[in-house]
């Protein structure tokens, strides 16, 4: 049952991180539940409790509104991530929410080529499971390793 | 059954990627099928439905050939790959073939010791399931997410 | 059986990275059998059969003063470390013993915020199956692919 949850969380996020490596950006929101929680912050910020985040939204309304935003200002054309992910660390599951830890590693390709590490860190997530198709995320809180934040943070991590 | 499939290609996927890492370019086309397609080709070009790619093969004798090429000029003597994979995506499995994507990430190890990124992208994969032993690659697309490839393009990816 | 080794494993390597990751350093030398080696090399000196390497323990106990050292430099203070593992191949179980051979991919990230590739290369394990519990490494010789190590040097991997 543990390494049934821990291959359908991992691949839950192997196809959070396609959508977005691919282009479908509009997926991106889906992959969440309505009332839901996605921050960025970064592991000093963290493990210091602040509870402030470069990015923060609490409803998927609002991550739909950032996608709207990202394609107006036609972010997605001028650069590219490419995720890798280790394998989640399921850390409880009480059959209906699921929490877990995962590390992640993002590079991001710009239109001329450069290609260079973006970001990495832990994914704290937490997963509603459904009784039907992939779990949703409840709570995603993107904890990054450095604490400077390029200013072209854009794309979802 | 998708399971095991997707741990099937893993451990196919894992294999290639460590006899190349491990310097063993012998090995390297007898991952294949005799009639195979071997492409290398950038994100945008394949977007854009181009056939043409940075290299090419449609024989196991042509990767064969490559492998002699690359052995006369040394070229595995001046730097050294290591690949990462992500968790295959099965896209398809009618139980003689299967297709899949794969994300990759290549670091490139220089004989100074230099370490970069060398490439990133997708594996777009067509596998022949074998009576025994491992599947074998009828096709592989690799679509490089970055459109500037080094000079130095050499190792298979 | 091989696969659940080959999972069983790959988690013991995860919660062994995890740990190094997240700053918990006195868990490190409890993934070590009492009498264990742990050493690290590059792949030219691994080739040629050299036995030197830049770090060397022959015991927990010796594993244990790194981490004392370490403390007492505050070198966790000054660099974090984030670790991504290929999927371990296994060479060989005996059902009390399995060697085994995963890629490895450091990144350090400084306390500036700099975040670059810090080495790459294989683990070569023996792990002593439990009883009860997670395998233990009887050894581990980390094999890096460059021969040019950072005289930061200082953190496990």
């Amino acid at each position: 049952m543990s390494d049934d949850v821990a291959s359908l969380i991992g691949q839950t996020q192997a196809a959070y991180a396609r959508s977005i490596d691919n282009g479908d950006l509009d997926a991106w929101p889906n992959f969440f539940v309505e009332q839901c929680i996605y921050k960025i912050t970064s592991a000093d910020n963290h493990s210091q409790g602040l509870e402030a985040g470069v990015v923060f939204a609490n409803s998927r309304a609002m991550l739909l509104d950032r996608i709207t935003s990202l394609r107006e200002a036609n972010v997605y054309e001028r650069h590219t991530y490419r995720h890798f992910l280790g394998q989640p660390w399921i850390k409880s599951n009480d059959g209906a929410r699921v929490t877990s830890e995962t590390s992640f590693f993002v590079v991001r390709i710009m239109r001329d080529g450069t290609t260079d590490i973006f970001a990495t860190g832990r994914y704290l997530d937490v997963y509603a499971l459904q009784a039907e198709g992939a779990p949703k995320l409840v709570e995603r809180i993107v904890v990054c390793d450095s604490s400077r934040f390029d200013t072209l943070l854009a794309l979802p991590l």
